[in-house]
Protein backbone atom coordinates (compact mmCIF):
# COMPACT_ATOMS: atom_id res chain seq x y z
CA UNK A 1 0.00 0.00 0.00
CA UNK A 2 1.25 3.62 -0.53
CA UNK A 3 1.39 4.13 3.17
CA UNK A 4 1.48 2.64 6.70
CA UNK A 5 -1.97 1.93 8.48
CA UNK A 6 -3.18 5.14 11.10
CA UNK A 7 -2.81 7.88 8.65
CA UNK A 8 -4.71 10.69 9.51
CA UNK A 9 -8.71 10.62 9.66
CA UNK A 10 -10.91 13.73 9.72
CA UNK A 11 -11.97 12.64 13.42
CA UNK A 12 -13.32 16.47 13.64
CA UNK A 13 -16.03 15.45 10.81
CA UNK A 14 -16.33 12.27 12.47
CA UNK A 15 -17.45 13.31 15.90
CA UNK A 16 -19.36 15.89 14.50
CA UNK A 17 -21.27 12.57 12.82
CA UNK A 18 -21.38 11.13 15.90
CA UNK A 19 -23.08 13.59 17.70
CA UNK A 20 -25.72 14.00 15.04
CA UNK A 21 -26.75 10.60 14.61
CA UNK A 22 -26.91 10.28 18.68
CA UNK A 23 -29.75 13.43 18.68
CA UNK A 24 -32.06 11.40 16.03
CA UNK A 25 -35.41 10.09 17.53
CA UNK A 26 -37.74 8.13 15.43
CA UNK A 27 -40.52 7.17 17.63
CA UNK A 28 -43.06 9.74 18.49
CA UNK A 29 -45.08 6.96 21.43
CA UNK A 30 -44.16 4.43 23.76
CA UNK A 31 -45.95 2.07 21.26
CA UNK A 32 -42.90 2.12 18.54
CA UNK A 33 -40.06 2.04 21.39
CA UNK A 34 -39.20 -0.90 21.00
CA UNK A 35 -38.45 -0.49 17.30
CA UNK A 36 -36.34 2.70 17.61
CA UNK A 37 -34.03 0.59 20.24
CA UNK A 38 -33.44 -1.48 17.52
CA UNK A 39 -32.71 0.90 15.16
CA UNK A 40 -30.45 3.27 17.37
CA UNK A 41 -28.85 -0.33 18.66
CA UNK A 42 -27.71 -0.90 15.06
CA UNK A 43 -27.15 3.25 14.05
CA UNK A 44 -25.30 3.53 16.86
CA UNK A 45 -22.54 0.71 17.00
CA UNK A 46 -19.71 2.64 16.06
CA UNK A 47 -17.66 2.48 12.80
CA UNK A 48 -15.30 5.43 10.87
CA UNK A 49 -18.46 6.29 9.64
CA UNK A 50 -16.60 6.97 5.99
CA UNK A 51 -20.23 7.71 4.08
CA UNK A 52 -21.26 10.67 6.19
CA UNK A 53 -17.92 12.05 6.77
CA UNK A 54 -17.02 11.74 3.53
CA UNK A 55 -19.88 13.64 2.71
CA UNK A 56 -19.04 16.45 5.40
CA UNK A 57 -15.65 16.49 3.80
CA UNK A 58 -17.22 16.78 0.71
CA UNK A 59 -18.85 20.00 1.34
CA UNK A 60 -15.56 21.54 2.69
CA UNK A 61 -13.73 20.81 -0.44
CA UNK A 62 -16.67 22.97 -2.29
CA UNK A 63 -15.82 25.62 0.16
CA UNK A 64 -19.06 25.32 1.91
CA UNK A 65 -19.95 24.02 5.84
CA UNK A 66 -19.57 20.73 7.39
CA UNK A 67 -23.03 21.23 8.79
CA UNK A 68 -24.69 22.34 5.92
CA UNK A 69 -24.92 18.78 4.75
CA UNK A 70 -25.33 17.11 8.53
CA UNK A 71 -29.09 16.39 7.45
CA UNK A 72 -28.01 14.28 4.35
CA UNK A 73 -24.84 12.84 5.73
CA UNK A 74 -26.87 11.40 8.49
CA UNK A 75 -29.71 10.22 6.17
CA UNK A 76 -27.26 8.25 4.08
CA UNK A 77 -25.91 6.41 7.39
CA UNK A 78 -28.61 5.60 7.98
CA UNK A 79 -29.51 3.84 4.38
CA UNK A 80 -26.19 2.08 5.30
CA UNK A 81 -27.26 0.71 8.07
CA UNK A 82 -30.34 -0.57 6.83
CA UNK A 83 -28.47 -2.39 4.12
CA UNK A 84 -25.98 -3.94 6.70
CA UNK A 85 -29.33 -5.33 8.92
CA UNK A 86 -30.82 -6.95 6.03
CA UNK A 87 -27.71 -8.26 4.91
CA UNK A 88 -27.09 -10.01 7.76
CA UNK A 89 -30.73 -11.89 8.16
CA UNK A 90 -30.61 -15.30 8.25
CA UNK A 91 -32.10 -15.41 4.18
CA UNK A 92 -29.26 -13.53 3.51
CA UNK A 93 -25.67 -13.72 4.78
CA UNK A 94 -26.84 -14.97 8.15
CA UNK A 95 -24.64 -13.25 10.00
CA UNK A 96 -24.37 -13.19 13.87
CA UNK A 97 -21.86 -10.67 15.04
CA UNK A 98 -21.16 -7.42 13.48
CA UNK A 99 -19.06 -4.67 14.78
CA UNK A 100 -18.09 -7.05 18.04
CA UNK A 101 -21.75 -7.12 18.90
CA UNK A 102 -24.78 -9.66 18.04
CA UNK A 103 -26.52 -8.54 15.13
CA UNK A 104 -29.85 -6.81 14.99
CA UNK A 105 -31.58 -9.70 14.66
CA UNK A 106 -29.49 -11.67 17.14
CA UNK A 107 -30.49 -9.20 19.26
CA UNK A 108 -33.94 -8.24 18.43
CA UNK A 109 -35.42 -11.50 16.35
CA UNK A 110 -35.42 -11.36 12.78
CA UNK A 111 -39.68 -9.18 12.51
CA UNK A 112 -37.89 -6.76 14.14
CA UNK A 113 -34.65 -6.75 12.09
CA UNK A 114 -36.12 -6.18 9.11
CA UNK A 115 -38.71 -3.13 10.24
CA UNK A 116 -35.64 -1.71 11.69
CA UNK A 117 -34.18 -2.05 8.22
CA UNK A 118 -36.99 -0.71 6.99
CA UNK A 119 -37.58 1.93 9.14
CA UNK A 120 -34.30 3.19 8.95
CA UNK A 121 -34.86 3.31 4.99
CA UNK A 122 -37.83 5.65 5.41
CA UNK A 123 -36.81 7.52 7.98
CA UNK A 124 -33.25 8.37 6.05
CA UNK A 125 -35.83 9.99 3.36
CA UNK A 126 -37.77 11.79 5.80
CA UNK A 127 -34.78 12.89 7.53
CA UNK A 128 -33.45 14.59 4.17
CA UNK A 129 -36.78 15.82 2.69
CA UNK A 130 -37.87 17.45 5.81
CA UNK A 131 -34.30 18.59 7.58
CA UNK A 132 -32.17 19.79 4.73
CA UNK A 133 -31.19 23.41 3.91
CA UNK A 134 -31.30 23.90 -0.05
CA UNK A 135 -33.06 25.25 -3.10
CA UNK A 136 -36.16 22.74 -3.40
CA UNK A 137 -34.96 21.71 -6.78
CA UNK A 138 -31.35 20.61 -5.53
CA UNK A 139 -32.56 18.44 -3.00
CA UNK A 140 -35.12 17.03 -5.10
CA UNK A 141 -31.85 16.19 -7.14
CA UNK A 142 -29.77 14.79 -4.12
CA UNK A 143 -32.92 13.11 -3.23
CA UNK A 144 -33.18 11.32 -6.34
CA UNK A 145 -29.77 10.34 -6.97
CA UNK A 146 -30.09 9.05 -3.63
CA UNK A 147 -32.86 6.34 -4.55
CA UNK A 148 -30.88 5.26 -8.00
CA UNK A 149 -27.94 4.93 -5.80
CA UNK A 150 -29.98 2.24 -3.37
CA UNK A 151 -32.31 0.83 -6.32
CA UNK A 152 -32.06 -1.79 -8.31
CA UNK A 153 -29.66 0.02 -10.50
CA UNK A 154 -27.46 0.31 -7.41
CA UNK A 155 -27.02 -0.84 -3.82
CA UNK A 156 -30.52 -3.41 -3.87
CA UNK A 157 -29.44 -4.57 -7.35
CA UNK A 158 -25.87 -5.22 -6.02
CA UNK A 159 -26.78 -7.13 -3.31
CA UNK A 160 -29.43 -9.36 -5.52
CA UNK A 161 -26.51 -9.94 -8.00
CA UNK A 162 -24.24 -11.04 -4.63
CA UNK A 163 -26.63 -13.47 -3.33
CA UNK A 164 -28.36 -14.55 -6.91
CA UNK A 165 -24.85 -15.01 -8.24
CA UNK A 166 -26.61 -13.34 -11.50
CA UNK A 167 -23.64 -11.41 -12.48
CA UNK A 168 -21.22 -11.96 -15.59
CA UNK A 169 -18.26 -12.96 -13.60
CA UNK A 170 -14.48 -12.02 -14.23
CA UNK A 171 -12.80 -8.86 -13.37
CA UNK A 172 -15.70 -6.86 -15.12
CA UNK A 173 -18.08 -8.43 -13.72
CA UNK A 174 -17.08 -8.57 -10.32
CA UNK A 175 -16.24 -4.57 -10.35
CA UNK A 176 -19.51 -3.86 -11.72
CA UNK A 177 -21.43 -5.88 -9.39
CA UNK A 178 -18.96 -3.74 -6.54
CA UNK A 179 -19.83 -0.36 -8.15
CA UNK A 180 -23.92 -1.28 -7.27
CA UNK A 181 -23.50 -2.93 -4.28
CA UNK A 182 -21.04 -0.45 -2.77
CA UNK A 183 -19.68 2.27 -4.79
CA UNK A 184 -22.92 4.17 -5.88
CA UNK A 185 -23.98 4.56 -2.01
CA UNK A 186 -20.43 5.60 -0.95
CA UNK A 187 -20.33 7.72 -4.91
CA UNK A 188 -23.51 9.06 -3.76
CA UNK A 189 -21.84 10.25 -0.33
CA UNK A 190 -20.11 12.88 -2.73
CA UNK A 191 -22.06 13.60 -5.92
CA UNK A 192 -25.55 14.22 -3.34
CA UNK A 193 -23.43 17.08 -1.65
CA UNK A 194 -22.83 18.37 -4.98
CA UNK A 195 -26.25 18.58 -5.87
CA UNK A 196 -27.85 19.71 -2.64
CA UNK A 197 -25.35 22.79 -3.32
CA UNK A 198 -26.24 23.22 -6.47
CA UNK A 199 -23.87 21.97 -8.86
CA UNK A 200 -25.12 20.32 -12.23
CA UNK A 201 -23.20 18.12 -14.85
CA UNK A 202 -20.70 18.75 -16.36
CA UNK A 203 -18.69 20.42 -12.93
CA UNK A 204 -19.48 17.00 -11.15
CA UNK A 205 -17.83 14.74 -13.17
CA UNK A 206 -14.50 14.72 -12.23
CA UNK A 207 -16.39 14.21 -8.20
CA UNK A 208 -18.37 11.73 -9.50
CA UNK A 209 -14.84 9.92 -10.69
CA UNK A 210 -13.12 9.65 -7.84
CA UNK A 211 -16.13 9.06 -5.29
CA UNK A 212 -17.01 6.01 -7.60
CA UNK A 213 -13.19 5.03 -7.82
CA UNK A 214 -13.33 5.32 -4.34
CA UNK A 215 -16.03 2.78 -3.58
CA UNK A 216 -14.14 0.20 -5.91
CA UNK A 217 -10.99 0.79 -3.69
CA UNK A 218 -12.96 0.22 -0.79
CA UNK A 219 -14.78 -2.90 -1.67
CA UNK A 220 -11.12 -4.31 -2.70
CA UNK A 221 -9.66 -3.52 0.81
CA UNK A 222 -13.08 -5.51 2.32
CA UNK A 223 -12.41 -8.37 0.34
CA UNK A 224 -8.55 -8.34 1.35
CA UNK A 225 -9.61 -7.59 4.85
CA UNK A 226 -11.85 -10.53 5.06
CA UNK A 227 -9.26 -12.89 4.37
CA UNK A 228 -6.15 -11.01 6.14
CA UNK A 229 -8.16 -9.29 8.97
CA UNK A 230 -8.82 -11.02 12.79
CA UNK A 231 -12.00 -10.85 14.34
CA UNK A 232 -11.15 -8.58 16.84
CA UNK A 233 -10.02 -5.70 14.40
CA UNK A 234 -12.92 -6.64 12.40
CA UNK A 235 -15.36 -7.17 15.18
CA UNK A 236 -17.07 -9.86 12.79
CA UNK A 237 -15.79 -13.23 11.68
CA UNK A 238 -13.71 -13.44 8.81
CA UNK A 239 -13.03 -15.61 5.93
CA UNK A 240 -16.93 -15.03 6.00
CA UNK A 241 -16.96 -14.51 1.93
CA UNK A 242 -15.01 -18.07 1.14
CA UNK A 243 -17.79 -19.47 3.49
CA UNK A 244 -20.28 -18.48 1.37
CA UNK A 245 -17.98 -19.17 -1.67
CA UNK A 246 -18.29 -15.01 -2.72
CA UNK A 247 -16.67 -13.92 -5.91
CA UNK A 248 -13.92 -11.67 -4.88
CA UNK A 249 -11.04 -10.00 -5.59
CA UNK A 250 -8.89 -11.96 -3.65
CA UNK A 251 -10.86 -15.36 -5.17
CA UNK A 252 -10.44 -13.24 -8.54
CA UNK A 253 -6.92 -12.31 -8.08
CA UNK A 254 -5.02 -13.86 -5.46
CA UNK A 255 -4.08 -11.72 -2.14
CA UNK A 256 -0.92 -10.25 -3.97
CA UNK A 257 -3.01 -9.15 -6.93
CA UNK A 258 -5.92 -7.64 -4.56
CA UNK A 259 -3.22 -5.59 -3.04
CA UNK A 260 -1.57 -4.74 -6.28
CA UNK A 261 -5.05 -3.29 -7.30
CA UNK A 262 -5.94 -1.40 -4.35
CA UNK A 263 -2.84 0.28 -4.74
CA UNK A 264 -3.42 1.38 -8.31
CA UNK A 265 -7.27 2.38 -7.37
CA UNK A 266 -6.16 4.54 -4.62
CA UNK A 267 -3.42 6.01 -6.79
CA UNK A 268 -6.26 6.60 -9.33
CA UNK A 269 -8.44 8.05 -6.49
CA UNK A 270 -6.16 10.47 -5.48
CA UNK A 271 -5.59 11.40 -9.47
CA UNK A 272 -9.46 12.20 -9.44
CA UNK A 273 -9.67 14.01 -7.08
CA UNK A 274 -6.83 16.25 -7.70
CA UNK A 275 -8.83 17.25 -10.81
CA UNK A 276 -12.00 17.96 -9.29
CA UNK A 277 -10.60 19.77 -6.33
CA UNK A 278 -7.21 21.65 -7.92
CA UNK A 279 -6.77 23.64 -4.63
CA UNK A 280 -6.43 20.07 -2.55
CA UNK A 281 -9.16 18.60 -0.20
CA UNK A 282 -6.99 17.20 2.80
CA UNK A 283 -9.66 16.16 4.49
CA UNK A 284 -11.38 13.80 1.38
CA UNK A 285 -7.46 13.02 0.54
CA UNK A 286 -7.11 11.55 4.15
CA UNK A 287 -10.17 9.23 3.82
CA UNK A 288 -9.05 8.32 0.38
CA UNK A 289 -5.88 6.91 2.05
CA UNK A 290 -7.67 5.81 5.09
CA UNK A 291 -9.83 3.67 3.54
CA UNK A 292 -6.60 2.16 1.21
CA UNK A 293 -4.54 1.16 4.33
CA UNK A 294 -7.73 0.57 7.29
CA UNK A 295 -7.63 -2.76 9.25
CA UNK A 296 -10.78 -3.02 9.60
CA UNK B 1 -73.76 -1.33 5.69
CA UNK B 2 -75.31 1.06 3.35
CA UNK B 3 -74.87 0.01 0.01
CA UNK B 4 -75.33 -3.65 -1.07
CA UNK B 5 -71.59 -5.17 -2.68
CA UNK B 6 -71.05 -4.49 -6.36
CA UNK B 7 -71.49 -0.65 -6.25
CA UNK B 8 -69.67 1.03 -9.09
CA UNK B 9 -65.85 1.14 -9.04
CA UNK B 10 -64.15 4.05 -11.55
CA UNK B 11 -62.76 1.19 -13.50
CA UNK B 12 -61.26 3.46 -16.26
CA UNK B 13 -58.80 5.15 -13.17
CA UNK B 14 -58.23 1.16 -12.36
CA UNK B 15 -56.94 0.36 -16.01
CA UNK B 16 -54.96 3.52 -16.42
CA UNK B 17 -53.15 2.53 -13.33
CA UNK B 18 -52.82 -1.17 -14.65
CA UNK B 19 -51.35 -0.06 -17.72
CA UNK B 20 -49.01 2.43 -16.03
CA UNK B 21 -47.85 -0.63 -13.93
CA UNK B 22 -47.39 -2.62 -16.60
CA UNK B 23 -45.29 -0.44 -18.23
CA UNK B 24 -42.60 0.43 -15.30
CA UNK B 25 -39.50 -1.56 -15.82
CA UNK B 26 -36.84 -1.51 -13.13
CA UNK B 27 -33.31 -3.22 -14.41
CA UNK B 28 -31.10 -2.07 -16.46
CA UNK B 29 -29.04 -5.12 -16.90
CA UNK B 30 -29.35 -9.23 -17.61
CA UNK B 31 -27.49 -9.37 -14.04
CA UNK B 32 -30.43 -8.28 -12.49
CA UNK B 33 -33.81 -9.05 -14.37
CA UNK B 34 -34.05 -12.20 -11.96
CA UNK B 35 -34.90 -8.79 -9.01
CA UNK B 36 -37.41 -7.50 -11.39
CA UNK B 37 -39.29 -10.38 -12.16
CA UNK B 38 -39.95 -10.95 -8.37
CA UNK B 39 -40.67 -7.18 -8.08
CA UNK B 40 -43.30 -7.21 -10.75
CA UNK B 41 -44.46 -10.65 -10.03
CA UNK B 42 -46.08 -8.84 -7.14
CA UNK B 43 -46.77 -5.70 -8.38
CA UNK B 44 -48.91 -7.41 -11.23
CA UNK B 45 -51.06 -9.80 -9.52
CA UNK B 46 -53.96 -7.63 -9.86
CA UNK B 47 -56.39 -6.41 -6.65
CA UNK B 48 -58.81 -3.40 -6.93
CA UNK B 49 -55.75 -0.37 -6.85
CA UNK B 50 -57.25 1.27 -4.17
CA UNK B 51 -54.29 3.75 -3.22
CA UNK B 52 -53.44 4.75 -6.39
CA UNK B 53 -56.84 4.93 -8.09
CA UNK B 54 -57.61 7.14 -5.21
CA UNK B 55 -55.07 9.53 -6.04
CA UNK B 56 -56.01 9.80 -9.61
CA UNK B 57 -59.83 10.18 -8.27
CA UNK B 58 -58.36 12.93 -5.99
CA UNK B 59 -56.73 14.74 -8.77
CA UNK B 60 -60.25 14.90 -10.95
CA UNK B 61 -61.60 15.76 -7.50
CA UNK B 62 -59.28 18.81 -7.52
CA UNK B 63 -60.59 19.79 -11.27
CA UNK B 64 -56.72 18.12 -12.40
CA UNK B 65 -56.28 15.79 -14.92
CA UNK B 66 -56.25 12.05 -13.74
CA UNK B 67 -52.64 11.51 -15.09
CA UNK B 68 -51.30 14.41 -13.77
CA UNK B 69 -50.16 12.25 -10.66
CA UNK B 70 -49.73 8.71 -12.34
CA UNK B 71 -45.74 8.72 -11.19
CA UNK B 72 -46.68 9.57 -7.72
CA UNK B 73 -49.96 7.01 -7.96
CA UNK B 74 -47.47 3.95 -9.13
CA UNK B 75 -45.00 4.70 -6.60
CA UNK B 76 -47.46 4.29 -3.70
CA UNK B 77 -48.83 1.15 -5.59
CA UNK B 78 -45.09 0.40 -5.20
CA UNK B 79 -45.01 1.32 -1.57
CA UNK B 80 -47.93 -1.22 -1.03
CA UNK B 81 -47.05 -3.94 -2.64
CA UNK B 82 -43.36 -3.57 -1.05
CA UNK B 83 -45.24 -3.99 2.67
CA UNK B 84 -47.36 -6.74 1.76
CA UNK B 85 -43.86 -9.34 0.60
CA UNK B 86 -42.42 -7.85 3.89
CA UNK B 87 -45.51 -8.66 5.67
CA UNK B 88 -45.83 -11.91 3.96
CA UNK B 89 -42.43 -13.41 4.94
CA UNK B 90 -41.74 -16.17 7.66
CA UNK B 91 -40.68 -14.22 10.37
CA UNK B 92 -43.34 -11.82 10.11
CA UNK B 93 -46.60 -13.38 9.33
CA UNK B 94 -45.64 -16.16 7.10
CA UNK B 95 -48.22 -16.32 4.73
CA UNK B 96 -48.04 -18.40 1.31
CA UNK B 97 -50.85 -17.46 -0.91
CA UNK B 98 -51.61 -13.78 -1.52
CA UNK B 99 -54.35 -12.49 -4.46
CA UNK B 100 -54.57 -16.59 -5.04
CA UNK B 101 -50.76 -17.31 -5.80
CA UNK B 102 -48.13 -18.39 -3.84
CA UNK B 103 -46.38 -14.92 -2.29
CA UNK B 104 -43.58 -13.70 -3.10
CA UNK B 105 -40.88 -15.47 -1.02
CA UNK B 106 -42.62 -18.80 -1.58
CA UNK B 107 -42.17 -18.06 -5.74
CA UNK B 108 -38.31 -16.39 -5.69
CA UNK B 109 -36.93 -17.39 -2.53
CA UNK B 110 -36.24 -15.32 0.94
CA UNK B 111 -33.93 -13.42 0.28
CA UNK B 112 -34.98 -12.21 -3.44
CA UNK B 113 -38.22 -11.43 -1.52
CA UNK B 114 -36.59 -9.12 1.03
CA UNK B 115 -34.59 -7.49 -1.55
CA UNK B 116 -37.59 -7.12 -4.14
CA UNK B 117 -39.19 -5.19 -1.23
CA UNK B 118 -36.28 -2.99 -0.55
CA UNK B 119 -35.94 -2.00 -4.33
CA UNK B 120 -40.04 -1.67 -4.94
CA UNK B 121 -39.52 1.00 -2.19
CA UNK B 122 -36.22 2.50 -3.80
CA UNK B 123 -38.01 2.64 -6.99
CA UNK B 124 -40.76 4.28 -5.63
CA UNK B 125 -38.84 7.29 -4.92
CA UNK B 126 -37.22 7.11 -7.65
CA UNK B 127 -40.23 7.10 -9.94
CA UNK B 128 -41.88 10.10 -7.92
CA UNK B 129 -38.21 12.17 -8.16
CA UNK B 130 -37.75 11.96 -11.65
CA UNK B 131 -41.46 11.45 -12.87
CA UNK B 132 -43.74 13.21 -11.43
CA UNK B 133 -44.64 16.98 -12.70
CA UNK B 134 -44.47 19.86 -10.51
CA UNK B 135 -43.69 22.80 -9.02
CA UNK B 136 -40.31 21.13 -6.73
CA UNK B 137 -41.54 22.34 -3.82
CA UNK B 138 -44.75 20.61 -4.16
CA UNK B 139 -42.78 17.60 -4.97
CA UNK B 140 -40.66 18.09 -2.32
CA UNK B 141 -43.85 18.29 0.17
CA UNK B 142 -45.43 15.20 -0.99
CA UNK B 143 -42.18 12.83 -1.02
CA UNK B 144 -41.81 14.38 2.48
CA UNK B 145 -45.24 13.31 3.38
CA UNK B 146 -45.07 10.14 1.88
CA UNK B 147 -41.26 9.03 3.53
CA UNK B 148 -43.50 10.16 7.05
CA UNK B 149 -46.28 7.84 6.18
CA UNK B 150 -44.20 4.71 5.19
CA UNK B 151 -41.64 5.42 8.70
CA UNK B 152 -41.63 4.40 12.20
CA UNK B 153 -44.74 7.38 12.58
CA UNK B 154 -46.58 5.51 10.14
CA UNK B 155 -46.80 2.09 8.05
CA UNK B 156 -43.67 0.57 9.04
CA UNK B 157 -44.57 1.18 12.65
CA UNK B 158 -47.83 0.09 12.72
CA UNK B 159 -46.41 -3.15 11.42
CA UNK B 160 -43.81 -3.31 14.33
CA UNK B 161 -46.85 -2.77 17.35
CA UNK B 162 -48.96 -5.45 15.26
CA UNK B 163 -45.90 -8.37 15.70
CA UNK B 164 -44.65 -6.78 18.54
CA UNK B 165 -48.02 -6.43 20.84
CA UNK B 166 -46.59 -3.20 21.76
CA UNK B 167 -49.72 -1.20 21.40
CA UNK B 168 -51.90 -0.10 24.45
CA UNK B 169 -54.54 -1.99 23.52
CA UNK B 170 -59.21 -1.63 23.70
CA UNK B 171 -60.42 0.17 20.96
CA UNK B 172 -58.38 3.36 21.07
CA UNK B 173 -55.44 1.57 20.78
CA UNK B 174 -56.56 -0.76 17.45
CA UNK B 175 -57.26 2.71 15.68
CA UNK B 176 -54.31 4.14 16.38
CA UNK B 177 -52.30 0.89 15.42
CA UNK B 178 -54.20 0.68 12.14
CA UNK B 179 -54.27 4.62 11.64
CA UNK B 180 -50.40 4.41 11.63
CA UNK B 181 -50.31 0.69 9.80
CA UNK B 182 -52.90 1.15 6.63
CA UNK B 183 -54.51 4.69 6.97
CA UNK B 184 -51.40 6.58 6.66
CA UNK B 185 -50.70 5.08 3.08
CA UNK B 186 -54.50 5.27 1.86
CA UNK B 187 -54.27 8.43 3.68
CA UNK B 188 -50.97 9.70 1.83
CA UNK B 189 -52.88 8.38 -1.63
CA UNK B 190 -55.28 11.50 -0.74
CA UNK B 191 -52.80 14.08 1.14
CA UNK B 192 -49.70 13.85 -1.29
CA UNK B 193 -52.11 14.62 -4.67
CA UNK B 194 -52.75 17.75 -2.94
CA UNK B 195 -49.82 18.32 -2.00
CA UNK B 196 -48.37 17.95 -5.43
CA UNK B 197 -50.73 20.09 -7.00
CA UNK B 198 -49.62 23.32 -4.38
CA UNK B 199 -52.33 22.73 -1.88
CA UNK B 200 -51.41 23.22 2.16
CA UNK B 201 -52.89 23.75 5.22
CA UNK B 202 -55.91 24.76 6.64
CA UNK B 203 -57.30 24.07 2.51
CA UNK B 204 -55.87 20.20 3.01
CA UNK B 205 -57.46 19.51 6.74
CA UNK B 206 -60.75 18.40 5.45
CA UNK B 207 -59.35 16.12 2.92
CA UNK B 208 -57.14 14.86 5.64
CA UNK B 209 -60.07 13.86 7.65
CA UNK B 210 -61.66 12.10 4.70
CA UNK B 211 -58.83 9.72 3.82
CA UNK B 212 -57.88 8.72 6.92
CA UNK B 213 -61.18 7.75 8.08
CA UNK B 214 -61.14 6.17 4.72
CA UNK B 215 -58.18 4.13 5.89
CA UNK B 216 -60.07 2.94 9.49
CA UNK B 217 -62.91 1.93 7.15
CA UNK B 218 -60.69 0.20 4.93
CA UNK B 219 -59.45 -1.62 7.79
CA UNK B 220 -62.48 -2.57 9.65
CA UNK B 221 -63.62 -4.14 6.48
CA UNK B 222 -60.33 -6.21 6.59
CA UNK B 223 -61.21 -7.67 9.59
CA UNK B 224 -64.23 -8.56 8.68
CA UNK B 225 -63.85 -10.30 5.61
CA UNK B 226 -61.13 -12.01 7.61
CA UNK B 227 -64.04 -13.82 9.46
CA UNK B 228 -66.57 -13.93 6.96
CA UNK B 229 -64.40 -14.14 3.17
CA UNK B 230 -64.07 -17.04 1.22
CA UNK B 231 -60.55 -18.20 0.81
CA UNK B 232 -61.88 -18.18 -3.38
CA UNK B 233 -62.70 -14.16 -2.60
CA UNK B 234 -59.90 -13.06 -0.76
CA UNK B 235 -57.28 -15.10 -2.56
CA UNK B 236 -55.50 -16.24 0.77
CA UNK B 237 -56.50 -18.20 3.38
CA UNK B 238 -59.35 -16.24 6.08
CA UNK B 239 -59.19 -16.80 9.71
CA UNK B 240 -55.68 -15.84 9.40
CA UNK B 241 -56.12 -13.05 12.41
CA UNK B 242 -57.19 -15.47 14.54
CA UNK B 243 -54.74 -17.79 14.10
CA UNK B 244 -52.11 -15.35 14.61
CA UNK B 245 -53.88 -14.54 18.01
CA UNK B 246 -54.53 -10.78 16.08
CA UNK B 247 -56.35 -7.92 18.05
CA UNK B 248 -59.05 -6.91 15.75
CA UNK B 249 -61.68 -5.10 15.05
CA UNK B 250 -63.96 -8.92 15.08
CA UNK B 251 -62.16 -9.50 18.63
CA UNK B 252 -62.68 -6.62 20.24
CA UNK B 253 -66.30 -5.73 19.10
CA UNK B 254 -67.39 -9.07 17.92
CA UNK B 255 -68.62 -9.21 14.35
CA UNK B 256 -71.96 -7.51 14.42
CA UNK B 257 -70.32 -4.72 16.77
CA UNK B 258 -67.56 -4.31 13.90
CA UNK B 259 -70.43 -4.18 11.08
CA UNK B 260 -71.86 -1.03 13.21
CA UNK B 261 -68.78 0.66 12.98
CA UNK B 262 -67.98 0.27 9.58
CA UNK B 263 -71.30 1.64 8.91
CA UNK B 264 -70.82 4.71 11.27
CA UNK B 265 -66.79 5.22 9.13
CA UNK B 266 -68.36 4.59 6.13
CA UNK B 267 -71.29 8.01 7.19
CA UNK B 268 -68.35 9.50 9.02
CA UNK B 269 -65.89 9.51 5.45
CA UNK B 270 -68.97 10.32 3.50
CA UNK B 271 -69.69 13.45 5.73
CA UNK B 272 -65.58 14.83 5.52
CA UNK B 273 -65.54 14.43 2.15
CA UNK B 274 -68.74 16.53 1.53
CA UNK B 275 -66.48 19.17 3.03
CA UNK B 276 -63.82 18.43 1.04
CA UNK B 277 -65.48 18.53 -2.28
CA UNK B 278 -68.80 20.33 -2.15
CA UNK B 279 -69.58 20.39 -5.24
CA UNK B 280 -69.26 16.57 -5.24
CA UNK B 281 -66.36 14.03 -6.00
CA UNK B 282 -68.32 11.05 -7.44
CA UNK B 283 -65.14 8.77 -7.82
CA UNK B 284 -64.43 9.15 -4.22
CA UNK B 285 -67.55 8.84 -3.19
CA UNK B 286 -67.83 5.25 -5.16
CA UNK B 287 -64.45 4.38 -3.67
CA UNK B 288 -65.53 4.80 -0.06
CA UNK B 289 -68.44 2.72 -0.96
CA UNK B 290 -66.91 -0.16 -2.51
CA UNK B 291 -64.42 0.20 0.19
CA UNK B 292 -67.11 -0.13 2.61
CA UNK B 293 -69.00 -3.07 0.70
CA UNK B 294 -66.06 -4.98 -0.62
CA UNK B 295 -66.24 -8.75 -0.60
CA UNK B 296 -62.59 -9.42 -1.07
Amino acid sequence: MLAEPAVGYPDVLRRCVERYLEGLRFARDEATAGLEEAMRYSLLAGGKRIRPVLALATARALGREADSVLALAGAIELIHTYSLIHDDLPAMDDDELRRGRPTCHVAFGEDVAILAGDGLYAEAFRLILTEQPGEPSDVLAAVAELAAATGVGGMVGGQYIDVAGSGPGGAEGLRHLHEMKTGRLIGASVECVCLVHGMREPQIGPFREFSRELGVLFQIVDDILDVTGTGAALGKAPGTDERHGKHTYVSEFGLAGARELALASQRKARGALALAAPAGAPELEQITDFIATRRS
